[in-house]
């Protein structure tokens, strides 16, 4: 295979290097780097940064390029479960298109990795795993992708989900999904159960959607811990959202970060506005693994969102009042390497023997960059670009 | 003076029109305008907006253009203040030149109103008051200008502050500003007494920044009621920040929330994400005015900021947590006619008879245009193009 050297970038910010890329892998960091029938890029003194990860989306459900719907859903998580439910067929929110789109738009922001919970549900079956594998498979040029079988609209509350995630299992999504075991699916013990005994089942880890505030959250968490521990499912769990872990009480909250720590348990905070947040830094300093991601883009939960990582840097960081650059740089940590951590894979960053998944951007140093966070003007996967000046080179539907 | 005709818009999203400006108003919306002798833009079906309000920033003390200067300031407020006083000479934080860059940044993203917050010490005097007094007069052609004299170091705890306020008054500051009277100033009654009487000998309204938390913050804002009342200053006080409205315990709040809707206080919130923030919707159902803006701009406080209000629009929508598109629609009310309301702006807003400040920006609908932020085709101030396509016309040194 043709090898790539990519002149004249930044590292991380550091001293200007060249990185010499064969079959898809890192070869070479270093100045003055040459080799014969190369293909170059010259980065005009640019950053050059690991690719992003998008470690928590909702590929199947963006409306985005489907024209402006305001939106008008009620106030509560289940009436905007309901709503959503009640849309997709009224107006053909196609997961196969629309996961295009939205992996189109995120690689061409530097996205190398997505995460991708997918709804599962008794109105839709698998309407939403088949046709985002079939993105994956379209667009595995671009993208890795993760995806989780998602019970959106609860797995026990509603017969016949259950039945359907194993069938979304043995299709091949990657992780067991869950969520809110209070709030929504109203069987704490019965939907824990379900989805652990589903992880067992299918030797695949989970990732579990806990909005749950307060001492519902932790009771939750504690559910979570006890399944955990006793079916030796150690660094295989992850607790989306988390919010209970912004709750100010210390007494509340110190025990269940102290059993995140020992059951290596992974946390994906969006660094969310308006409700309580993980506190990311401390989380980090237990040697808790963290990971953000945009959640759902432009879909009929709300307006927000453009796919852009680096933009969730700055959102983390505001949400956690990171103002230092050491600070600022633990949000863009919870981005590339925080993500790869929970993803667990294999080879990521920087470095020589790394896959070549990576991004050019102008910036001074990191924090510049997600604060300016100007069009990326390389997005190198594989070992090869696949966008430019902020515009993929593939296109979707 | 010449006409000017911007055809084809859409004016705040509804259905398309031309909107006929002379002599710096707006003088006709409708369909098939025409006029002789006229400057004709098309809009393209894009929408029309009134011009942005940053109604509050720091104009005279960002770093816009200096470089990337890594921050490692301390955690504490008064660390941060400290800090800034510090490297102001040692960076040569020049306050014409910076408040010009931020100015003209300003307007090329649709800005057409500032009010900036401008710092009086003993160390600096009156650098800033001057040299933000030059840019409003150098750029009187891109944007209008209120300017606060703020205390950023303490008024009363740093012997000599008063009389440089008294100072900053006279040299034509337009507003008295103030700054946590327990907190920094450390006499609260010392701290508002002074500042009331500053605002009663030159007859101008005051702009008091509040980051006092919970019962502090009460506590500071029942001096505030306490006073104007006694003065009869009802309609004259901004309180900007505001943390302690986002407490969330009723009792404490509801009964400050009475008071300023009786005394017609004003609120600023930039929609601080790592902070208790003011109920925007809350607020405004009360009949209680609230802007917003950009605070500091990539500053020796920290690296965020870029001056877009648009953005502003979408930080605080997710601050108040706001999906549905009406409303995103007060975020961006705030930022529009909010900011108008709290700075008293004659003739404000995209009507007939109004002052012809407006942007033209793609989008289906406002909440669109905020969530997508793309860059302005035009910006219209005193009825003249300032800034197209994202770019100023003016430059900054």
């Amino acid at each position: 295979m043709t090898a790539f050297l990519l002149r004249n970038g930044r590292p991380m910010g550091g001293p200007a290097a060249d990185i010499l890329i064969r079959d898809g892998r890192i070869v070479a960091i270093g100045p003055n780097l040459t080799a014969p029938d190369v293909t170059v890029e010259d980065s005009g003194g640019a950053l050059v940064l690991p690719g992003l990860v998008e470690a928590h989306t909702h590929l199947d459900k963006s409306l985005w390029g489907m024209g402006w719907r305001p939106n008008d859903s009620g106030p509560r998580l289940i009436d905007k479960i309901d709503n959503e439910r009640k849309l997709k067929r009224e107006l053909n929110i196609d997961p196969a298109r629309q996961s295009a789109r939205q992996v189109v738009l995120s690689s061409s922001h530097g996205s190398t990795h997505i995460r991708s919970h997918v709804d599962v549900d008794t109105d839709h079956g698998l309407w939403g795993i088949e046709g985002v594998m079939k993105t994956r498979a379209d667009y595995a040029d671009i993208i890795d992708m993760d995806i989780v079988a998602f019970p959106q609209s609860g797995l026990l509350r509603r017969p016949g989900t259950l039945e359907l995630m194993h069938e979304a299992m043995k299709a091949g999504a990657d992780v067991v999904g869950g969520l809110d075991p209070c709030a929504i699916d109203r069987d704490p013990k019965g939907h824990c159960d379900a989805i652990f005994a589903l992880a067992e089942k299918y030797g695949k880890p989970l990732d579990i959607h806990l909005h749950e505030p307060g001492e519902m959250g932790a009771f939750s968490m504690d559910l979570i811990f006890e399944r955990t521990r006793a079916l030796g499912m150690k660094g295989q769990v992850v607790i989306s959202h988390a919010f209970c872990l912004g709750t100010p009480d210390r007494a509340l909250v110190d025990p269940l970060i102290d059993q995140l720590a020992e059951l290596d348990i992974g946390i994906m905070t969006t660094g969310p506005a308006s409700r309580p947040a993980p506190p990311v830094q401390t989380l980090l300093a237990r040697g808790i693994r963290v990971c953000s991601g945009s959640d759902g883009i432009r879909d009929t939960w709300g307006p927000y969102g453009n796919a852009d990582i680096l933009e969730r840097v700055m959102l983390v960081g505001l949400r956690n009042n990171f103002r230092r650059d050491d600070e600022v740089e633990l949000a863009f940590h919870v981005c590339t390497q925080g993500g790869a951590d929970i993803m667990r894979l294999a080879d990521y960053g920087l470095k020589v023997g790394a896959k070549a998944d990576l991004i050019v951007v102008d910036g001074e140093t990191i924090t510049h960059a997600a604060v300016a966070r100007p069009p990326r003007k390389l997005v190198v996967k594989h070992g090869k670009v696949v966008a430019r000046n902020g515009q993929s080179l593939r296109s979707a539907p």
